[in-house]
């Protein structure tokens, strides 16, 4: 008892009532374009303005310099190491999840809880501000990221699932959430079914195709590159994948159409996976493309006059550090020491492994010095050699074994083991593959200057958020009309959970009265209606199952179909 | 020719108009309070807030946290990552400088300077803040700082020397700048003629005298305690050390007697000490204790309303990571999993070195039990029993061994071992022993709401500094009228250096008019003149020497005396 009034108390304080009144008494804007570099700690950004400085001593600052304002903790409802799907659904919700959850209230963990959970809402999809400001002022919604498009941060916007794994979940709920603008990667992972649906609503549904994008007229796109992701910014094909700067400002020039305004979210997603491979020319070259879809999200807000700008992690990643117990006497190191060797590196370690396997082995020494900048020695050769995800090997597969002397650089992938060797010859450190717990920086541009400063929580910035659309406090509410249990909307009803005739699939609800009967499959906008079931309801937001609970949430006010 | 215009160039960008305007164009105040956490990256803070809020949920925020607006570059004038005698330097002087110079033009080194750097002025002491706010206001300044009081950060405020080993030269500067108030560690490091000084000139003098510093109704005062640093908060005897908020409070109520106003440098000096040691507890309990005397400092600026608050370390310090590759899958750790064990650590590692070797063998598992919350295993006490640093040891030293198979927590030092087994039970990574080059943070408080935001290099928060006391762009005046050259002052006039008769000693300068002479001992701010070399004329500023040019640095007017 003693534990919850404290945590009780600790609620009021961290949202209480000074910082409350700063975030939340702001002026309205009509868009709001937030970007998230994934998994970006503060070292991944200062190593990448060095690198730019490095590389161009006539551009020492970033986009988001003069807009740094504070820092965020950003934290798992149950753990106080965030991962990302969890984390950006706070940002978006204004409630912390559970590792794995995608804007879906989480389970309570009492005796592990950062903030009191109500125990009642286990598993509810919790309306997002880009669905709230769709739903309640008809706002364009888009989104713009490098990852497969049902990846966390995308899918933390626009679906609700607690588990983020399922695609099958998460892909036909983001396309049936009528978005105005995707762009990004996973060709492969349109279902059919939603690709017609997004064609029959006046959407252009372009796959790899650059062209067809950059001729659009139009306003309703979803434009994906690669079967999965799309590749780092530094090893992509420039003639066949667009820059995310490019694609920030296409979806800004489709978005802005609308006179109700916009909500855009940015996600510079490989900048986290090039921390996790502990790859730092992966991560400070996609963590400059992100900067340059900053500036392009920025160059529009100033000249736009209506637009907020949020810059912000969703965690931090790798305990990267410029600065490593391997390099003596580091402080007094020059900038050449420093970044000398990084500067020469054109490819993540993704990339050379990509080129290594495409190319004979007699290519290696021209590779690594055209895109390395050194050529291996004996010891690095025999290591690259022995590799067994080195397909060109002249050691034949079976004949490969470590060398216990080289142990320090082998690993399991070819791309780990590049990873190790381009960071061997710098003084970046690393803690982990995995996510870090820092607090994460905040930078923000308001046309009126109402930025949020100080440290905030993710709860916080949510809170933001919906001050600046003039949704404060709405969401719960929002989410109780949206997504509502179907044991509640159909009281007094006749229903009926029909399990699916496929192996894994979804089950149907149907609901019938004494005149019509709907039927309702998860995970779309849909609903088939009418006596014989051949009309079809439009919804505004999409359909919710949970198997846990075996629950379906839909609106609370739709028995009024029946 | 080409680089040297690309670096002009960039430095009109880092301070170009844009936030030039910003920074510059604020309102003034009457008092500044700039508070250092010395070699804090943004995680030690992060971390340090956990255990807080871990320890008591009720206090979920720190005192810094409602003022954190932005970031900043630390750099030495020749290397990106810094040292504390050069950062500093830079926030007090405007020009940063190289590696181990406290408040001293640098050396041009043109090939690997960030900045232009002016070649002429190389070994040029430099005016401070503090300094030009004494000189230019008659304001009142002190220094608060928990290392021996001539370490770089404080002699950074109020000392000059390419040296910052030169304790010798560095000690004397800071007695004779006629400093309100100190308040530090180094009761040892007093020289005699400096402490006779401070008492001939109306100051009070404690040595590890608490309750004569806390009874002492008068204005100036000097209370050193400790031989040379003080001990880290969480290990001192509070009947015999003061924290670091009480030593701000001290000194804040002296200081703001004077109605000029003040400039107050205060110094959470150890949270650096323990970053190198990679002693996490060091380092929380450090910050926790530095967050406290921010808390005092912001107080005092809310009820005063004339007072500027500045909190900004100096660099990062070891990479320190909440998360690790030691533990898996910690993004799902939970807060007893992540801070349990760590919440109970009582002392640092040096704490539990002086405990362990001050107590007999039999006490060790009593005393890990008391203050670490866990017992030794049996690998953890053959190790301790091997270290060459454990005084009571049972196993007699010439027999004293490393075992191969426990050198993962071998160290040199007993308080290095203690370091590695407390991390051991933790999931915090370090990535390096020694400094970090990342953007640390900043927080500040201006009565007006006048903060700098956005992304600043350390030269503008020297701007920003100068602006609150208007003093923009005066430094390097200053700089020239307090430090010229002897050979430039005293240009026909007929002068000798002459050699000290003690070995190491320092020179004199000696300069004759027909009618006088001057005889200057540098490092001092008195003069010995009159026919007989019977009078004194004491400056407002004191005579540095370099050995490196042969060359004293004094007032530029200083031949009006002859």
């Amino acid at each position: 008892m003693k534990k919850s009034m404290s945590f009780l108390l600790l609620l009021a304080i961290l949202i209480g009532p000074l910082k409350a009144a700063d975030i939340e008494n702001v002026k309205p804007v009509k868009n709001i374009i937030l970007l998230i570099p994934d998994g970006t700690s503060l070292s991944t950004v200062s190593i990448a303005r060095w690198l730019q400085w490095y590389n161009n001593p006539d551009m020492p600052n970033l986009a988001i310099d003069p807009y740094m304002c504070g820092t965020v903790r950003t934290f798992s409802s149950n753990a106080p190491i965030g991962d990302s799907a969890p984390t950006t659904s706070c940002y978006m919700t204004g409630i912390p999840s559970i590792a794995g959850y995608v804007s879906t209230h989480p389970v309570q963990d009492a005796a592990n809880d950062i903030l009191p959970i109500d125990s009642t809402r286990a598993y509810q999809p919790l309306v997002t501000v880009l669905e709230a400001a769709k739903m309640k002022y008809g706002k364009s919604t888009g989104l713009v990221f490098t990852c497969e498009f049902p990846h966390a941060t995308p899918a933390d916007c626009s679906a609700h699932s607690y588990n983020r794994g399922k695609y099958e979940w998460i892909a036909p709920q983001m396309a049936h959430n009528d978005l105005t603008v995707v762009i990004g990667g996973g060709t492969s992972l349109l279902p059919a079914e939603s690709e017609s649906y997004l064609r029959n609503n006046g959407y252009s549904v372009f796959k790899d195709n650059l062209k067809g994008m950059r001729e659009f007229k139009g306003e309703k796109m979803w434009s994906l590159f690669s079967e999965k992701e799309m590749p780092y910014d530094i090893d992509r094909d420039t003639t066949a994948t667009p820059s995310l700067e490019e694609m920030t400002r296409t979806a800004i020039s489709k978005l802005s159409q609308n006179e109700k305004g916009f909500f855009l979210m940015v996600e510079g997603s490989k900048i986290d996976w090039a921390a996790h491979a502990n790859d730092p020319m992966g991560m400070a070259s996609d963590y400059l493309a992100f900067d340059r879809a900053c500036g392009a999200a920025l160059e529009f807000a100033k000249a736009n006059g209506e637009t907020a700008v949020i810059i912000v992690p969703d965690h931090g990643n790798s305990g990267i550090s410029l600065g490593s117990s391997r390099c003596s006497n580091y402080s007094k190191l020059t900038k050449d020491q420093l970044f000398g060797q990084f500067a020469q590196y054109k490819l993540t370690s993704e990339g050379f492994q990509a080129m290594l396997n495409s190319r004979p082995a007699s290519e290696v020494q021209n590779i690594f010095r055209t895109y390395a900048g050194f050529e291996l020695n004996d010891d690095e050769l025999k290591m690259l050699y022995n590799n067994k995800g080195y397909k060109n090997s002249p050691i034949p597969l079976e004949e490969r074994a470590k060398g216990p002397e080289l142990e320090s650089l082998y690993s399991g992938s070819l791309s780990g083991f590049i990873a190790k060797l381009l960071t061997s010859k710098t003084c970046f450190g690393f803690t982990t593959g995995g996510h870090t717990g820092e607090e994460v920086f905040l930078a923000a541009y308001h046309p009126e200057g109402d930025v949020p400063m100080g440290v905030l929580t993710n709860v916080d910035l949510n809170h933001y958020m919906c001050a600046l659309f003039e949704i404060k406090g709405e969401l719960d509410e929002m989410s109780n009309q949206t997504f509502a249990k179907h044991t509640d909307v159909f009281k007094g009803y006749k229903y009926e959970i029909v399990p699916s005739t496929e192996k894994n699939g979804t089950p149907t609800l149907v609901v019938k009265s004494k005149k019509k009967q709907l039927t309702i499959k998860p995970f779309t906008n849909l609903i088939q209606t009418g006596k014989k079931g051949t009309e079809t309801i439009k919804l505004n937001s999409v359909v919710v199952y949970v198997d846990k609970n075996n629950t379906f949430y839909l609106p609370s006010d739709l028995a009024k179909h029946l």
